[in-house]
């Protein structure tokens, strides 16, 4: 039977389930995939974590070299994170020969065409399914499962956190600072919550699928992003009433006029299948021109998760020997081509504060009548609070940059208190 | 580039779907998959059907020998069906090293040992995504996405007519018979819908995802298996009452005690991610020790999603080559020792119509206690239909062989007119 030598870099969270599944199951990818893969080094600065994970002392190595200059060692896995040493341990094992599995998103999303050419220069694999909606084998699904297709869209919900605290706010939990501060003390968001709940993350995660979905890259540079931090509870209100929910979607699309990518709190009608993808489960919606419909559901995040998309890299680039799997065809050259699409189509919920008085609602439809954008639905009610009224706008498709022009004007106004949101709209 | 010949045995829906995408796509893979897939040979009895197709008269073969004995032919598509010619072609296609691709469910799972073997005979590839769930994903998850784990348990809804028909029931569109009819007429059911409403397709799709998930080969004997005939109004009316949504499952878990595998119709929670997949979208719920829940949806069938899956599999077989995929490790003599479990445990909806008189209540409970049976929940209703009453239990988790004790004991009660149903539940 083959065998194979894994070291891990960095036994953190994911590090350690993945340390955990490999040796749990040993015995079980030896029979069921005919591979003895064994985990020969491990790079932890803190040896007591190592020990109280079960790792014997020998294979605690010092340094990188130590672990690239092992023979036993066919594949190096890198749960790090961050763009520091992360990126010289992943350059140092793949110029050593080694394959890298990662879950390095910010890495991979950020360093891809140089990761990519020193793998290919030392004929090395270098596989992420694990940056990218922890255990669900997203990226094996967009390589191998759907590569038929021309997609034509994806919508995906690819952070934890922010589908967390959305969910509690739908569920009447609180404003978006209470809820934050709950999920916080849960331990679900970070201290400092930004890549989280400004969208970052999910841009580092859609720079990465759409790259491989559309068969460019996708640089994180043309990732349009907004977080959730503005959503109020009006907001959610309206969102029940007009039978939406609202989800923090990252969207990429490909159409003729070329590729779209962005981040951002969206309306999504409530029948519609990722609505109902609650808590800190993702999911990720595909449409291919061959396939239709397509979507992919589960954990994002976590030990166990996580450690199974890196344990499956790990199988495959144990079994595949073939397949380096780097990635897409394009070249970094080629790539220059690629065409982006900034000023995209949607619709979008429109919610202000305006004064109390006869005309205003014609007065505001001009101004959008204008703009060429035409209204889906108006919700206007009256208020016990001064002289001014909340006016809830949803429009028919769009373009972005009709939006933001009407939005100027309409700010303009001097009956027009506030544009209070802009949100959105997938129908 | 390297160049790759398909011949295609079958023009029907799926064969068509096949040969349009592969046609139409063949510049969009040569950029992006570096392969240069060409159609060679079609076999097709219906010339006007080819000729529809747009086939050109020089690739239309007279019998499968000028197919096999066609150099330019790498890869072969089978999409006749059934187990006749379909199992003899797919043989000579093997036999003359050719790699197999076939949508072929009912011939995987009941000649699936003949198959690898003369697959791995003449070092030929045998890929059969299409088999199961159209167009989603299914077997290359489970072989390369999730096959770190053990997995624990499958749950799919893995048939398009029968969830189209309980759709329409639960939204109250009539009784089975009735939406039957009205399926049949749009053409989402076949004339003899036996093969579809009495579980067959779905236990031959079971068989071949449960073996794949579960390293050893299911055979379709092993699958319990009920169909959706019997559901009546009063089961949809107490599945709404209770929170339930009746679905058409294909079960499989695999426990210490064994495997054990069933299709039969289920209640489930309305909040549970399968409950909401409706009409003719298929999906699979997957629960694996590392992983824990993931979900795919998507097309179960239709010309393109179902293309979609042969032709990722060429695409697979093609670029791919040191994979074979006929699947698990295991060989038929192991397989033998496999264990399944009939008497498996579950929860239970029970329907009955009992006369109207005291102590009815305490018998009935009275019989399922003795059998080890308790009870979650109860509806009695008073109904002005003569002297009987509709009495109705829901089961915590119990034995199957319990409850089927148990309702013999209560059909032999001469105040119970009729044990009406008895439906499984998953909570």
């Amino acid at each position: 039977m083959k065998k194979v030598g894994v070291a891990i870099l960095g036994l953190g969270v994911v590090g350690g389930g993945t340390y955990q599944i490999l040796t749990q199951h040993r015995e079980f990818y030896a029979k069921t995939q005919n591979v003895d893969i064994a985990v020969e080094a491990v790079l932890e600065r803190n040896r007591d974590r190592a020990f109280s994970l079960g790792v014997p002392e020998e294979i605690i190595a010092s340094n990188i070299y130590e672990v690239i200059s092992n023979p036993a060692v066919d594949i190096v896995v890198e749960v790090i994170g961050g763009v520091g040493v992360a990126r010289e341990f992943v350059l140092d094992a793949l110029n050593a020969g080694k394959s890298v599995v990662t879950s390095n998103k910010e890495l991979i999303c950020k360093y891809w065409h140089e990761l990519e050419r020193a793998a290919k220069r030392n004929n090395a694999g270098l596989f992420f399914e694990a940056s990218c909606v922890g255990g669900v084998p997203i990226i094996r699904t967009l390589l191998d499962g759907l590569q038929a297709n021309h997609i034509t869209s994806m919508m995906g919900i690819v952070n934890g956190t922010t589908n967390y605290i959305l969910t509690k706010m739908m569920s009447g939990g609180g404003s978006y600072e209470e809820i934050l501060k709950e999920t916080q003390k849960l331990g679900y968001a970070e201290a400092d919550p930004t890549a989280d709940v400004e969208g970052f993350d999910a841009s580092y995660k859609l720079s990465i699928l759409a790259s491989l979905a559309f068969h460019t890259k996708v640089p994180l540079s043309k990732v349009y992003r907004e977080g959730i931090t503005k959503i109020a509870p009006e907001d959610i209100i309206a969102a029940k009433e007009l039978g939406y929910v609202i989800k923090l979607l990252a969207i990429g699309k490909q159409t003729e006029q070329g590729i779209e990518v962005r981040v951002h709190p969206t309306y999504i009608k409530a029948d519609h299948p990722l609505a109902s993808v609650n808590d800190s489960f993702n999911a990720v919606y595909i449409t291919g021109d061959a396939v239709e419909d397509v979507m992919l559901y589960g954990r994002g995040a976590g030990a166990l998760p996580t450690g199974s998309a890196i344990v499956s890299d790990v199988i495959y680039a144990a079994t595949h020997k073939e397949v380096k799997y780097a990635t897409f065809k394009n070249t970094a050259e080629a790539d220059k081509g690629t065409k982006f699409v900034t000023n995209f189509r949607s619709a979008y919920y429109i919610r202000m504060s305006v004064t109390d008085k006869a005309g205003m609602l014609a007065k505001i439809t001009g101004i959008f009548s204008k703009y060429g954008i035409s209204i889906g639905e108006v919700i206007q009610k009256r208020r016990a609070e001064g002289d001014t009224v909340p006016l809830i706008f949803v429009t028919h498709d769009t373009q972005e940059l009709s939006v933001r022009r009407a939005v100027e004007k309409l700010k303009e106004c001097d009956d027009i208190t506030k544009v209070d949101s802009v949100i959105r709209v997938v129908s």
